[in-house]
């Protein structure tokens, strides 16, 4: 499948973006829905900060305090104890802590590729569903504006806060529509059969996989009928985890699902999905192989490497348009054709 | 807490129930969903068979096949690749499996006491969803008859398939109303605000313990709002996972929940909270010991002793009417007051 990355990648590093306060460093910018509106391309952009670290025996990290209304740091002893093996986590024998906390911010752009970023979060934790940080943000565009479903961590678990907005200046908190575990929710961008849908990603089943599956809503803040709608494929590139990325494209063929697959080593690609369209619970068609790979030094380096993982991408004209977190770290762009993905699931 | 159990304990026994086929039969009939209907009072039994072992060398299992629509049994061998530790469940390289098939089972009496148990399934396990059965069932009398609320098991995870009946004869089937894992679910008897609301229990997350959530709907298929309601008290008889158990009991000083509670040593009893009338995602007290925990020996001893597990109770002219499975074998009854309940929460 032909593929085009921008010359300029990465186009957002986390040095573009200025921390929410000065006891703060940015070591990532990714993972970013996608809209347009107007004439502009907006990306709600996950940034992941961490506390500027000052001790030499312990890791610093933040936490979202809901009842005093911000952020606190916490001391964790680099003892035997405690593991640090994943950069991402660490687990102490009671609990596990993430090491930065993430927000999301907004950034706008004419082209597509020259970003102006937001000075302060746009959408900072707020609640105690948030506490470890608020993630990787779908943009669904319906009748009266923009619904934007991400992920909320805290000790309570992995759930989907659903928040509105009409211009990505202002934003409205709806709740959470799926319990813990749940991430990687992208809604339907119209009703299908005078319904809403939804893809979600339980996760942490005792019996199950990390699977797709897909819900239905009349109020897109109450959802379910869930039915099962794709699974790992063993040994495969997403033989280890897979979820939905960007919003479902309509096509005349069917639904476009452009996913993100992980094997069991944790690396990262991007597939494709074909959809009925009258009835989205059914798989037509399903890529064999990734449409995109992490290659380039930085989607295999960063704070976590060998990642591509999308949260968003616009067809326009015929034209995908794909933003994607690279390595945990940066935002990578690249584009192919509608009719080119269409075929590669033929 | 004055609470009297049965003298006749336990009140259904394995031997009371025929067994769906002459391929199988039943270790377990416990945790039954209770209504009353006219002079009746229903139990919803969970009926547990396995197959009649004919191999030394392996062990079989019933899965249902949706496909075929019937029953298949599986042989797993006895080899050192395959955990027999828990003799609810065989764990395998690539996949868990329960030792038994769960259906449900309708028996009917009007003393409470004594029963009359259909001879054959009244729900059997009938979709990809229940493949290693249906479990646990909890009935809601609404305006328009009875909802259950079910655990279904399979390899795609442990969901909630409601159904519906007018009269414990015919059923139907509405669909999965939340998404794996989770279970414990009890619906409120009546809408609070317009809404209707649920008790469920998510497990499995990677970061939270099995606690108790409630979640809101307005049509009974889809919930949202998700809301952390109560959670595990570490140390505690209930420190290991909690769940509703009964449907909520409508007083004068709010929701009584009876709910179950398990220790580390999956040792399983009763316990109960108060939940705000208007706002029933508010805890108003919650008792510190349980009010029945496995003491006589047919509670103490079974095929998973140490258990007392109730999915329904009835509360009737002042007296709660506690239906209880006991070791995962049996059905225990025992009753107190209302008020002896409420008293033990101040």
């Amino acid at each position: 499948m032909n593929i085009r990355r921008a010359e300029g990648n990465p186009i957002v590093v986390p040095s573009d973006v200025v921390p929410s306060s000065p006891a703060m460093e940015v070591i990532g910018v990714f993972n970013a829905g996608v809209a347009r509106l107007g004439e502009e391309i907006i990306l709600l952009l996950r940034v992941a900060e961490r506390p500027i670290q000052q001790e030499k025996d312990s890791c610093l990290i933040p936490l979202y305090d809901p009842e005093k209304g911000e952020t606190v740091l916490r001391s964790i002893p680099f003892g035997p104890e405690n593991d640090f093996s994943d950069p991402r986590v660490i687990r102490t024998p009671g609990q596990i802590y993430l090491t930065s906390l993430s927000h999301l911010r907004v950034a706008r752009s004419r082209d597509g590729l020259r970003f102006d970023i937001d000075k302060s979060p746009s959408i900072y934790p707020a609640t105690s569903y948030e506490t470890f940080g608020i993630e990787d943000p779908r943009i669904t565009m319906l009748e009266d504006g923009y619904y934007i479903a991400c992920t909320g961590v805290s000790p309570r678990g992995v759930v989907v806060p659903l928040l509105f907005t009409e211009d990505f200046r202002s934003f409205r908190r709806i709740g959470n529509i799926f319990h813990p575990d749940n991430k990687d929710v992208v809604l339907f961008p119209e009703k299908i059969g005078g319904k809403y849908y939804a893809l979600h990603r339980p996760s942490g089943s005792h019996f199950a996989k990390p699977d797709i599956w897909i819900a239905e809503s009349n109020d897109l803040l109450t959802w379910g009928n869930h039915r099962y709608l794709m699974g790992v494929r063993e040994e495969e590139w997403d033989g280890g985890r897979i979820g939905a990325s960007a919003v479902p494209i309509r096509t005349d063929r069917g639904w476009l699902e452009l996913y993100h697959g992980a094997d069991r080593d944790n690396r990262y690609c991007l597939g494709a999905v074909l959809l009925d369209l009258e009835e989205p619970w059914r798989v037509l068609a399903r890529c064999r192989k990734p449409f995109l790979e992490p290659e380039e030094p930085f989607e295999t380096e960063g704070f976590f490497g060998n990642v591509v993982f999308s949260c968003g991408a616009l067809e326009e004209d015929g034209i995908v348009k794909i933003y994607y977190g690279a390595g945990d770290t940066s935002m990578g762009y690249a584009e192919t054709t509608l009719e080119s993905v269409l075929q590669s699931l033929q």
